[in-house]
């Protein structure tokens, strides 16, 4: 295909062949950095997930877009002459939108800003019109439950985002998850929660919700912060509010889904691995450019540099993309139950999928020993300013290996705006810089080469 | 009506009847603050403007809603006992939006985040689908004039907005207005510029535009930063676009508005004015409660203070709520019209139009002794820290009085994020917060008592 063709990165010759089987570790780094900073490499990861994100699109877990995804990583992926390509078969969910809207009818009309939840069921042909309670947390849902019965529950929590914004999406998502079945125990017939968002302009989030099969399943959506606010002032004012609620969501059977894999084969130990991940799927809004095709392009980048540098490690380094992480880690879970022999020689998970901003360095969930060997390699990363290492690391996706005791990392990141963008229309190119991309690839190449070329795995 | 009742301000009785007529100026700013930090008018303006903002909602001009805003406004002016409440006829333009979509068709489909803009003509039922042209300035489109013929072109101006939002948005601005009809120019089928945004979480933003009758009329609309910026890089990786475009937008005869009146005469020199003012029409976005609800309210609340407090200045202060300011100062330019005659006795004329954030002063136009007297006037805002008094003061609505050498006012705030906002859903009451709202109210009514109060008119 044209576009195909269009994006492949352009990988000056000159940069192969440089570097000889007799490198060190730092040597390696630097010309990891030197090539995103001044080299060939320098854009190459932004514009692959510029190519991604605006040709392909957003890439719904079961959708053909997430087909063409893997199709065109793969194929780019070949021509490039990684190792070891291939795609493994996991069964996905799917999940499907279709039309939807609400409207507010009184006290007056207007249209209102929502986006239908992973999961939800829809409304039937007729949609649903019914008077709103507003509540602002589980408590006060339960104290009113007789008044929720025949309504459309909003709810509304509050939190202060700038203060604490991880505790406040815990706090507001556990609203998107359960919150329908919350309200369908009081006989509610749809529930529309406030969107985990830090920042809004009038920006509806989505994302997975689940349904408590004790109780009926109800329509789920979430509403703009600025609106689950103004029906909130609506009812503080006890003036009636009545809203239409038309969504055609339902989840079809389940279908093949792959997620992708690729490898520089190591050296010396090719039996043990370093796994770099990101997941290439994502919600059908935006372009699903920051969660997470930017941890899946990153990631991708680490074989590519090493390929173009001509260097392998002493251990395989294993680029996996996963499928179907927005309905809660589907593809990773069944990679790991097919891989799950090779806990012993998995000397590292990461996972990047909390944004590809400005990075710090890294986070890592391990023992204060394996902490203290990658708090050795940080210093590479001087040059760039990336030298933070922090505890932390999990993730969705390597949770089934760190679980096991597997060492574990993600990539540190300035991401605090984070949550102004994650599952909603504004997860876009814009949101993320092409010189932030290249160092957070950078990042990711440096430690998943100097791990993997150790001389022992990480202890554990 | 009952959302009528429930929004009046309660406003206690005790606080009336206080202050004599001897008064000092400093005594009366003293109060004016103190009721809106802790007395019986805090929250009254934050609040007044959410029962508008939310429950007639956006007001554009000619239509039905801002009608219903002026009538509430007047309504609760009467009931609250302030002076001449009246409306004056004026002939305002009736454009109507009508549904509208954009489709991006190649390389992918997908809807694309768009508002028409305001004067534009429609599509048509079939609405246009052409290919596109991104141009990223009026001099690319001069050198790519032929290719734009039978396209539709996309105006894409770059700026960087946090450097200078102002001069930004003027630059922007000049594509959203006069973009349509340099395409037509080339033959063009249909123009859509990239929005007048300093932030955005694939935000659209509307406004005015305007044809040259020299060239065929084409519609016009804006798109998101995102969206502009993705059909950017399309064109660079030569993938070509096409798009769909639907608008229903069309121009109804003028209509009949009003400007909304109300004043607290003079006790001494009631012929001689100082007006504050806002405009009460807004986009057909959002709520308009930033734009420009919020200047509306505050001068509003600084003759409800003053009635409250049961004082008069020595000069009559009059409020004036415009009529169409977004199509161009249309009520206010028909208004001077009528009161010309009045400009030697005008003090002053204020005009709140760039948001009610936390104040920090008073912009000024006029000559430096009338500013010295503003400024021996700002000390009386110290305990609320909004002492500054800086040139500029200008406004849509008050210019043709300005023009005409009357001294001019505007608030100076923390405006910073305006254009964030600005024209688009995002410009709800969520963008203000009560206090803030409450101390621009304070500086407002400090000013155009202490000029209204003067011995002199302010020397022009």
């Amino acid at each position: 295909m044209l576009w195909l063709f269009l994006i492949l990165p352009v990988i000056s010759v000159t940069s192969r062949t440089i570097i000889t089987d007799n490198h060190s570790s730092n040597a390696i780094s630097d010309r990891i950095i030197e090539l995103v900073t001044q080299g060939a490499f320098r854009g190459v990861t932004y514009n692959r997930l510029a190519a991604l994100a605006d040709t392909i699109g957003p890439r719904l877990c079961g959708n053909e877009s997430l087909s063409k995804a893997i199709d065109w990583v793969q194929s780019a992926m070949i021509k490039e002459g990684l190792d070891n390509v291939h795609v493994e078969e996991v069964k996905i969910p799917h999940w499907v939108r279709g039309e939807e809207r609400a409207h507010l009818l009184q006290p007056r009309f207007t249209k209102l800003s929502m986006l239908g939840l992973g999961n939800s069921i829809g409304t039937g042909p007729t949609g649903i019109r019914a008077p709103v309670l507003v509540v602002r947390s589980f408590d006060e849902l339960n104290l009113r439950c007789a008044e929720a019965r025949n309504k459309i529950v909003v709810f509304n929590p509050q939190c202060d985002w700038k203060a604490q914004p991880l505790a406040c999406y815990g706090t507001v998502v556990g609203y998107r998850v359960g919150g329908a079945s919350s309200a369908a125990k009081c006989g509610a017939v749809a529930s529309l929660s406030r969107s985990a968002a830090s920042r809004s302009i009038d920006s509806p989030h989505t994302g997975v919700m689940s349904y408590d099969l004790t109780y009926p399943k109800i329509p789920a959506g979430s509403l703009s912060v600025e609106h689950a606010d103004m029906l909130d002032r609506f009812q503080q004012r006890n003036q009636s509010i009545e809203i239409y609620l038309y969504m055609e969501a339902q989840t079809l059977p389940d279908v093949v889904g792959y997620n992708l894999v690729a490898e520089v084969r190591g050296a010396s130990l090719p039996n043990e691995t370093v796994l770099v991940s990101g997941h290439l799927d994502s919600w059908d809004v935006g372009q699903g450019a920051m969660d997470d095709g930017g941890g899946a392009m990153i990631s991708w980048t680490v074989l590519s540099l090493l390929h173009s540098l001509n260097v392998r490690a002493k251990r395989t380094i294993r680029c996996v993309l996963w499928s179907c992480e927005e309905f809660g880690g589907i593809g990773a879970e069944q990679y790991f139950t097919a891989h799950q022999s090779e806990v012993p020689k998995m000397s590292l998970v990461m996972e990047s999928d909390l944004g590809v901003f400005h990075p710090q360095g890294l986070q890592f969930l391990g023992k204060p020993q394996a902490q203290q060997i990658v708090e050795s390699i940080s210093k590479q990363l001087s040059s760039i300013n990336a030298t933070q290492v922090v505890s932390g690391g999990g993730g969705e996706d390597i949770s089934p290996w760190t679980q096991r005791g597997v060492p574990g990392a993600s990539l540190l990141n300035d991401n605090w705006d984070y949550f102004a963008y994650h599952h909603s229309n504004g997860d876009t190119m814009n949101v993320l810089n092409s010189t932030d991309v290249d160092l957070a690839a950078a990042v990711w190449a440096v430690y998943a080469f100097s791990i993997a070329d150790l001389d022992n795995l990480l202890p554990r």
